[in-house]
């Protein structure tokens, strides 16, 4: 694939709506979309965009042969001040899912490639425009559903990662340049740099990195958001509860073909954290029926889950609440499942029994639900952590992790009173998984895998 | 509703994409979109875009207090040079259903309006950017799903509509105000107009109106296609064919909600005309079920569609295939089906039956059929017909109806020799409902109830 060659591709989604935009790409842009776009609707004098500024835009019209497909709004961006870093142009055309589909392949036979899925965002990695950090911030951005994904994924966009990684890695490059300084003049026997000072420096930088992997928690309830299940004896009030919850705390979801009506349904967005309910109609709660398959079924999906509300009825009388309560006991996981006295306003005057009370007819009753939902899955304020770096991204993890690891054994060999050559090639191993985040050192399968999971037309 | 003030609305459609647009339009546009858009990613300094020359696009970042929201590109347009005429912004996003429903209530809460559907093409409208037929095209044109749809709407839009109203009311307003002179000069008893002449004049006109009226019933296929029904006894070969042509013959569909994944899978665009495929799962075509609930309810359904396609296995022995033809014979109208033997290629070789004869093995028969499928439906070729003006919408139908009665009116005033005085009335309601056409006759209800059948943001 020659890197310079010009991509195009449809970037809105398909459906009706009142524009779409289509995008191309690459150093013959101005040629290939000059030879479709007129400057008058009988189709005569053709459109030299390549005259025009950068950042300007032109009306016209988009023929196939003698056909008038559209009128069109030309938006103009010169190299390397795009998107991508290369000419590029958007055209603006009507909406629906007719005409992008009709000017696409005139782009392509006028010589463009359809473009890859996120080839113009890999484009404006390879063209230094982005680091590769800030070009998975772009998927992630577009794929947020709740104001603490968009929050961490914008910050990573704007840098808040590249900038950590930036910094430790100088600080790497420092004490590595030391230590490497020290062999240069090893027949010498100089030494730079104290190898206590040193070790110090090192586990210095690896406990600032353990702080930036510990948000991975975090990150992957952020990211991918939290399963729950709602569980307890039929008519213990799951279904008001949960639709309560729906009504107010819908999450934003697309409407891509794929994201299935079932999931739309069961997506809920509470205090800006995304939990997917995890249906588990059929499950009984009465003691014979433990060992039957569908219940078997209903506790394989409560291990997976990351909370379970268990909804115990506290208008029922004592005997048939304690009963509730000793088989919570015996077959739940306490640590991820919250007790839930649901029909608080119609329970007897003296229950007193430990755990959240709730009555859906009293909204505060069901806001310290949320906030004890919240509070049991996450450690702080996922929405004030955000101030600092959270790490959302497993490749990133990864990356970190081996840094880490690379730095332990820098210690031990300094530990070990091993050679300088030792703890040099363990530092640069450090420097080397530091760069592999922000794209400083990668390879073509790296961004294939990055960039496959970006839609096409970004 | 005051006219000019700023109306705000997310113009892509909602999805994952590369990208999103939101539209505003309107005097305070500029300070609206000033209030939110900053020229640093600090969000220290707002960005005046009234300073900007129009159609520049300018970089920059979109706040929500202290919380960047997004780096987007704003494209502006002053008036009259946009789209609805006023000063109008465009802000283009990252893509994804978060991003701009995060926008969208910051232009609210700075001022703007959320705009009604169709609401950007009423202004465009209303401030004369172009008529009331032009902004019906609009619509027609995203809901396009074939090529003749696409072709009619396009010309419409470009005006081949339009021009043929104006030209139509220029020879009307000639001979009104022949009529009307005459009437001027009343007591002095001059004919200006000999009533022969006139009475030619009007019915020329009429002929003219009369030619493109008959293109409706193109026009209707053009814009809701052909309800086709395939219908055969069981083992006939329907699902074959009909998977056959679908997967060679999609159409073109928007994945929004509402269009039913049904609907999707049973619309076929067959030479550029869309055929909408007509359910009739449990049809059995032997006599003695003819009675039934299940066989009526059928009928019903083959009664409702425009075309139908009666498959009968050619390799069967000869009685049943006879059987099938008296049976198609006394229960289906045959100026709206077609007989269709299937199986040709495993046919004995003696058969000889009138008929469309196919093989799915043989794909120049299929081709065949789908000519014989538009000839029976369309009398000529529609996608050669689009040259001229077809009418595909029902609101033009019945105003060129109107002017015709009006002037059929005008004729018979003349014939009783009535005065000229009755002859102008008719004349001027011909023109008052030619206007109606372009808008330059309307009300509120009139365009409230176009415009309701926009998407919003458009």
């Amino acid at each position: 694939m020659n890197l310079y060659d010009t991509i195009a591709a449809i970037s809105t989604p398909i459906g009706e709506g009142g524009i779409s935009v289509l995008r191309v790409s690459g150093d013959e842009t101005f040629k290939i979309v000059g030879n479709i776009f007129f400057k008058d609707k009988n189709g005569e004098n053709r459109f030299d965009i390549s005259l025009k500024s950068s950042h300007t835009i032109h009306f016209g019209y988009i023929f196939e042969n003698d056909s008038l497909i559209d009128e069109v709004l030309v938006s103009i961006f010169k190299t390397p001040h795009s998107y991508t870093g290369e000419d590029l142009v958007e055209i603006s055309t009507h909406g629906g899912a007719y005409i992008v589909q009709r000017i696409l392949p005139l782009l392509l036979k006028s010589g463009a490639r359809h473009a890859e899925p996120g080839e113009f965002t890999k484009r404006a990695f390879l063209n230094g425009k982005i680091d590769l950090s800030q070009a998975e911030a772009v998927a992630d951005l577009i794929k947020a559903k709740t104001e603490t994904a968009h929050l961490s994924s914008i910050k990573q966009l704007e840098g808040s990662l590249s900038e950590f990684v930036k910094s430790t890695r100088q600080d790497l490059i420092d004490i590595t340049s030391l230590i490497e300084l020290e062999l240069d003049f090893a027949e010498e026997d100089l030494e730079f740099v104290k190898k206590d000072e040193l070790k110090e420096k090192i586990q210095e930088l690896s406990s600032k990195i353990e702080s930036v992997l510990e948000s991975y928690i975090t990150g992957k309830i952020i990211r991918e958001g939290i399963n729950l299940v709602i569980a307890g004896k039929p008519n213990s009030g799951k279904s008001s509860l949960f639709n309560y919850l729906l009504k107010t705390n819908r999450a934003i979801v697309s409407t891509v073909p794929g994201t299935t009506r079932d999931y739309i349904e069961e997506s809920l967005n509470i205090k800006g954290v995304l939990f997917n309910l995890i249906d588990t109609a059929g499950l009984r709660m009465s003691s014979d029926e433990i060992e039957s398959e569908g219940v078997k079924r209903s506790f394989a999906k409560i291990d997976e889950a990351d909370l379970v509300l268990y909804l115990i009825d506290s208008s029922e009388n004592i005997k048939l609440i304690d009963e509730c309560l000793n088989y919570f006991k015996k077959n739940f996981n306490e640590d991820k499942s919250l007790i839930v006295f649901t029909k608080i306003d119609i329970a007897s005057k003296d229950f007193n029994k430990d755990g959240i009370k709730v009555s859906i007819y009293k909204d505060e009753s069901i806001e310290r639900l949320k906030e004890e939902m919240i509070r049991k899955v996450v450690s702080e304020d996922i929405t004030k952590k955000t101030g600092s770096i959270i790490l959302t991204n497993m490749r990133h993890k990864i990356c970190l992790e081996n840094v880490i690891l690379s730095l332990n054994n820098a210690v031990n060999s300094i530990n070990n009173s091993m050679s300088g050559e030792y703890i040099s090639v363990d530092l640069r191993n450090a420097l080397n998984f530091l760069g592999k985040i922000t794209g400083e050192v990668t390879n073509e399968d790296i961004l294939n895998n990055i960039f496959q999971k970006f839609c096409v037309g970004k």
